[in-house]
């Protein structure tokens, strides 16, 4: 029942409207003109439409089995995937020297979006692989790199990332998967790790486990944690696949959603590891991947919200219930469209706007991350540093949030299976938890991003949003509907970060009670400077005679949505933010 | 995995402390001392806790079944049904003359919280056969009385609500089911209905069916449609069930949530059918349950929030995760529980001062009911149906949004269905949905309930506000802590309801573009005025003594929480309110 057509004329207007991808000095973004990634995205948005989205509600109903310690994916997954091999979508951004096309992590980035949106489930089996791709990258030896990037490139290959222990999550110091190393500079490799996505599956021949282990005689807690390779299948010289590896899949989760991936229990008995990186530096090497992995994951919160908002779209368009307060506006059916009414838009707004302000965002992240990998811009680097906690963190929940409202469009037929909007929301969730939960992705942010380097890239992003207003003002009816409201919220920013250094000295709880306030309340700023620039992209677009005016008009009237509906949202979280710990850490733990 | 116990003291708070059910001239009420409620509310709990809670995650697992026409319900649900037939439990409020206890709505709504939030699914099967009962004592012959009411009062027959078609859902005037008169004064249905929950199951001999149906040459729309009683199986003349009558279940709707419940698609084939009420009077008879109705409604919001938050705190204190950063907790374990974390307390914070504000709050709803039904209080019944669309919108988006809160405590395993988390939050979500969607809530309280009888209701709404802030100032701190936020949150209601009238003249769609922030505006200061109630009480059982120092000193820190963090909600809405329509109904259809 639900459909997901990719919205490339929005994806396009932010790529080169708003960011001006060519025109940026970053190696490899000059050849990306607007043919070039309207071809690209178009035919990433029809195989999203034509070839994932007809399995995302199959593989919700039908999951993951594991029969005889083989996981079967649901039906059709196999010939998508080899779909998405053959038509070389799994490498975009990887070296060309590995295979890989060698594009932009942005261009990755915006393909996808339509992937994520069509089907998140199928989607993270390239996701996770890509992960494994950039660890393997950027931490791994030559001949690590000559055995596993091609063939995670191309997905022959899959991979996983094994963090989680039943009684360690957040605390990857308390692991206890130890690494013993053996004669031949391998380890064996032994422990329990959970909810791993991926973990195992029929889709690739082989699949190269990520794994956390700490060895023999390490420092206690996280610094005696190293990161091992462990294939499932042991790899031969010549490159093949071999034995089996003595890892193997305890279970497959029960979950409220994104059914069609494989989440696994995955026991490692002894299992031959190699060493990625150096000993007890497991942390660190995961920590390299983590802006890229964590902006994925910030992209499925809004991709969920995306394809939610479409349905609920055409729902409102169709369903006839009610009548229009100030005249009726389809006289000959028995009902106007859910979408005349006013709470209906209101909803629908809401969404939109998010949606829109949040892909804006997403690409801008992306985009940076390309300026400190391609060009070593150690600005952008630190700057993304600082924002990825809210990419990941405020468009999760809010990406979630809107799934929910989306979800409720539909009303009863909302709530009911076979019509995909329960789907959304729930695999929507999945993305406020993994990957470090929201909450600690708000400490990152507050106990860590926002000090970093001297709190100078904070400070560089306020520097970004006072030089855009004021290069942009002058326009009166644009400075009252964008500039003013993003004056405000950053106003708003600026004194939370104040109250924090002021109070947070005294009692750190001061600055952590407020954590989460702070990283929604930052959130809404990034999204009104992104509506910004939208907005004033759109007006420089009508005046230089753009055929599609209407197109143009709504991204000025969605923007001025969020400005004046979303951004009042500042305001209150500085309150929350401002009343401090006291309220939030006055109960003792029995009187909870 | 999850549990469940009663939170009684805090209920019996609620009734004694705060509202001195004891104390109020209301008939049936001065029975209701402290000693009487809390034998209830302990037993109640009991059977919440032993009966229905271990029956929830089973609902949800097995599911309903339909086999060749007849829909099994799981695993346990016919003997736990049994007991609370056995224990009187479904009869508490029914009149003594059809074989119930005669108590006040207010004990059933105290007792119905345990049951809600033990197993909301289970309940629902009460729950709709409570509201046919109350349609049938409302507006029944005494022949259908004395056929119907004792049957439904002890669930030896259950009931169903039959109003929503495949094309008709908010829209009733669009249904088609047909009602045509028969020789005999009955009338032969003949439709579909869909989305009925308990519409057919095992748990009881027959079910009485009510249906709005549209008799032949009736006028067009919601005028025309009639309440007609449809039984399962007809009555014989000595009141036993007889044959079959013409209705069958066409299937069971794949649900998010609430599994236990078997919710049907109804055919009436030509079915027997007997009028309740006038023809073409339907709706009204619908609306005098409505109150009830949606107050049970808005009950299953924080119900299941209560017992989501439950499960967390455990979580919370079992779990052990990191380090509290001003000092460690837990020195002879591995890491401090999470409850150290501020973040953790926020979020949990949130929970709970929802909860308690949003029960002291329904209890408060049921004692005006019983006051407008008991007492003839005209007032009373003013104010319930100004507040009812509240307690039911707001209480449900927050419940839900709660639940969801208390799931993200769980981390990981909070997705993992065997947790019971997810659970919760599925469950909730319906609440948003059934018994009208919370955007026709808000549309009932700003179209319809604030002008009704002139604006009378919540004027006196916000004298009982303004007489409330009055009478108990004096003391610095308190007014401090909880007068002043609640004088500002109700000037911010105030000045929403005055741009309601200023703009709402020139233009409808002022009032209702901002009529769901002005729903979540007003029930805000709605349990800001319960939680000043709560704190003083709570500071008047201190002054007198009261033993148990720490329930109380919690009661104020819970309260203190929400005026300082929840209330600042208040202002958001506002602004999104004077922004007035144009920013929600700026774009042409075709551009969402």
């Amino acid at each position: 029942m639900p459909s997901y057509t990719a919205p490339v004329k929005d994806m396009q207007f932010v790529l080169h409207d708003v960011l001006n991808i060519a025109g940026q000095d970053i190696p490899g973004y000059s050849d990306l003109d607007a043919d070039f990634t309207n071809a690209i995205l178009e035919e990433a948005g029809k195989i999203a439409s034509e070839v994932l989205q007809p399995l995302n509600v199959v593989g919700d109903t039908e999951g993951c089995v594991l029969e005889n310690g083989i996981v079967r994916t649901p039906t059709g997954f196999r010939e998508a995937f080899n779909q998405m091999r053959d038509g070389g979508w799994t490498a975009l951004d990887a070296q060309e020297a590995y295979g890989g096309q060698g594009l932009p992590y942005l261009i990755h980035t915006a393909v996808n979006e339509s992937f994520v949106s069509a089907n998140m489930a199928f989607n993270m089996y390239m996701g996770l692989t890509h992960g494994a791709y950039s660890a393997i990258a950027a931490h791994g030896s030559d001949e690590q790199k000559q055995t596993y990037l091609p063939k995670l490139a191309s997905c022959e290959w899959t991979g996983t990332m094994n963090l989680t222990e039943p009684h360690a999550g957040t605390d990857l110091g308390m692991m206890r998967t130890k690494a013993e190393p053996q004669d031949d500079g391998s380890y064996a490799i032994t422990g329990q790790k959970i909810f791993i996505s991926a973990g195992d599956h029929d889709l690739a021949d082989n699949i190269i486990h990520l794994v956390l282990a700490k060895i023999s005689g390490a420092p206690d807690g996280i610094k005696g944690v190293s990161l091992f390779i462990v294939p499932k299948l042991l790899v031969n010289q010549d490159g093949s696949s071999g034995p089996r590896n003595g890892v193997s899949v305890g279970k497959i989760e029960e979950k409220m959603g994104i059914h069609g991936n494989s989440t696994c229990v995955m026991n490692y008995d002894g299992a031959t590891g190699y060493l990625l990186s150096e000993a007890h530096k497991g942390m660190r090497a995961m920590f390299t991947m983590m802006n890229e992995a964590r902006l994925g994951v910030g992209l499925q919160g809004y991709a969920q919200a995306a394809v939610a908002y479409e349905n609920a779209v055409d729902y409102a368009n169709d369903r006839l219930q009610g009548r229009d307060v100030t005249g009726v506006k389809n006289p000959d059916g028995p009902a106007d469209p859910l979408i005349v009414h006013p709470d209906i838009r209101r909803n629908l707004m809401d969404q939109k706007s998010f949606v829109e302000g949040a892909r804006a965002f997403t690409y801008w992240g992306a985009q940076l991350i390309d300026a400190a990998h391609r060009a070593g811009d150690a600005d952008a680097d630190g700057l993304i540093s600082l924002l990825t906690p809210i990419i990941k963190g405020f468009q999760t929940d809010k990406g979630f949030e809107y799934a929910t409202a989306a979800q409720q469009v539909n009303g009863g037929h909302g709530y009911i299976e076979e019509w995909g909007m329960s789907q959304y929301a729930r695999d929507a969730r999945i993305a406020m938890i993994y990957e470090g939960a929201n909450g600690v992705q708000a400490l990152d942010l507050v106990g860590r991003k926002l000090a970093q380097d001297g709190g100078k890239h904070v400070m560089a992003f306020f520097e970004i949003v006072k030089g855009f207003i004021k290069d942009n003002s002058g326009n009166a009816e644009y400075e009252q509907a964008f500039l003013t409201p993003l004056k405000n919220a950053s106003k708003d920013l600026q004194a939370a970060a104040m109250f924090f250094m002021q109070n947070g000295m005294k009692n750190p709880n001061n600055a952590l009670a407020g954590s989460y306030d702070f990283m929604h309340l930052f959130g809404h700023v990034c999204l009104g400077l992104m509506w910004a620039r939208m907005g004033k992209a759109a007006m420089d677009a009508l005046d230089d005679g753009a055929s599609d005016r209407a197109f143009y008009e709504t991204k000025i009237a969605t923007g001025k949505y969020y400005m004046s509906r979303q951004l009042p949202a500042t305001a209150m979280h500085l309150a929350r933010i401002e009343s401090g710990a006291e309220p939030v850490m006055a109960l003792r733990a029995a009187n909870f």
